[in-house]
């Protein structure tokens, strides 16, 4: 399998300034989250102190960043990586359906926005899942709710209703929705998840229902529930001022390592994470010489 | 006297980044430096990682910077600050001729290039200075050296030769020298200071020559010697990850807290620098509430 030097995770400012870095580094780059890059940063209305761009709308700004790295020939993969396993002196990324390798991974996916659901956490694989395409194949012929936190989680309810025999989908967000009509939309809020009997209760603010399995779907995925075994604090990956997280090889910036939450804090993470994994990549390789 | 919320000492990157978010913040912010900006940065030929601004000149960067600070209303006063005293709730900054005061300090003065001169720092404070403004008068009627690291020290350099009988005046740059007649100017590459006999040596590569004071000026000053107790790893000042200094209401961004050495970098932590420099005064002011 081709194994890339570093997969950087995100495409906020941190993951693309990090990419940016990288690439002229000369170090093969796989960049993975979504070709409209952050969805926050689009829709900000105007951002005052991104040093250089005075008082600039978001759509503008993210469109300088598709700019720069359109010109450096660096593009995006459009997957979602839903785990990081460490497999010694690289890393296995289960991205979408594939499996990628890389040697050293930078972790740049923003912050999860709020907290659990009730019983999300205690269920977690254990009838709760964030990744319905690891886990459609558990429940074929069976019955699946989605709770998605935004309109790009609905292309994966969409492939559950062709797996499942039922699945109800919750939308989080007032987008109208765009899914097959065997989908079920239920626009109510969710206050928990719990187990009974077998199977999967999803409880709202009007009523009970039961499934036998639960997608939980947001942009982002708690870093501890990415990294297994990667310290954190809270909803923020612990790191150093070298944004090295406490598993080698392991870089993380941006908003996920903690406030402030802002673009130009995050762009100079990303372009230290990006130096520090080429530092640990030329040490591994001056210690295989 | 007048006393401003945030005193920013530098106007590189980190500098100017953390200026425009104490401004949005509504501090009473003071911007010390030089209006050109970093010297380094407008001389750089190309930048390619300072996301939003592909394969940009050093030059158009710093337009960029310029522009920023013009529409946000922030002005540079061009002063060189020598030395910063901590005095209980408020510091006192030693800002040319003039003292000025602010509640918190954002050190972004870039990093000291090169080592100190052999005898530099033994004696520092007798018979060699680093503010010809400070200490000119000690040397009224007699003979002074100055090293000057760019050409920016050239002015000071004239202001002594109003006050001094003979001043020497050795440039460490290639440029040409532009100074009064009654300056002698010696391009030889300086390699230590001494004492002797109450008097000061200045060796070069290529002679001795006998002075009463030295000035050595260099863009930046070391972070020890600008803030007195300060602590510092070597030429840095150290920070924890909200830009914190080990002085309470002391901050410290950009190149003068450490490598990687670049633009974004220093943008970013100026951002951090200054949140973390109005949660400071935030705190004293609901402590005095």
């Amino acid at each position: 399998m081709e194994r890339y030097d570093i997969a950087i995770i995100g495409t906020g400012p941190a993951g693309l300034s990090a990419a940016i870095t990288a690439t002229i580094r000369n170090k093969k780059v796989l960049l993975l989250g979504s070709r409209d890059l952050s969805g926050k940063l689009s829709k900000a209305h105007e951002i005052q102190n991104y040093l250089g761009f005075p008082a600039v709308k978001g759509e503008d700004l993210a469109a300088a960043f598709q700019k720069h790295i359109a010109e450096m020939g660096i593009s995006i993969t459009e997957k979602r990586v839903s785990a990081v396993y460490a497999m010694g002196d690289y890393f296995a990324l289960q991205a979408g359906e594939d499996m990628v390798e890389a040697t050293a991974v930078i972790l740049a996916t923003g912050v999860v926005q709020g907290k659990p659901l009730p019983g999300e956490e205690e269920l977690l694989g254990r009838g709760v899942s964030y990744c319905a395409t690891c886990d459609a194949p558990l429940y074929r012929g069976k019955t699946a709710a989605v709770i998605g936190y935004s309109p790009r989680e609905e292309a994966e309810a969409a492939f559950l209703s062709e797996v499942c025999t039922e699945v109800l989908y919750f939308p989080v967000y007032k987008e109208e929705t765009d899914l097959p009509a065997s989908v079920r939309v239920i626009r109510e809020k969710v206050t928990g998840v719990e187990n009974q009997d077998g199977k999967r209760l999803v409880r709202t603010a009007e009523g009970t229902y039961t499934v036998d399995g639960v997608f939980i779907l947001r942009e982002a995925v708690s870093p501890g529930q990415l990294v297994p075994g990667l310290p954190t604090e809270g909803p923020h990956v612990t790191v150093n001022r070298k944004m090295e997280a406490g598993i080698p090889g392991v870089f993380a910036c941006g908003d996920i390592v903690g406030t402030p939450y802002q673009y130009i804090k995050s762009a100079g993470e990303g372009n230290v994470a990006a130096l520090s994994a080429v530092s640990y990549l030329d040490g591994l390789k001056r210690s295989k010489e």
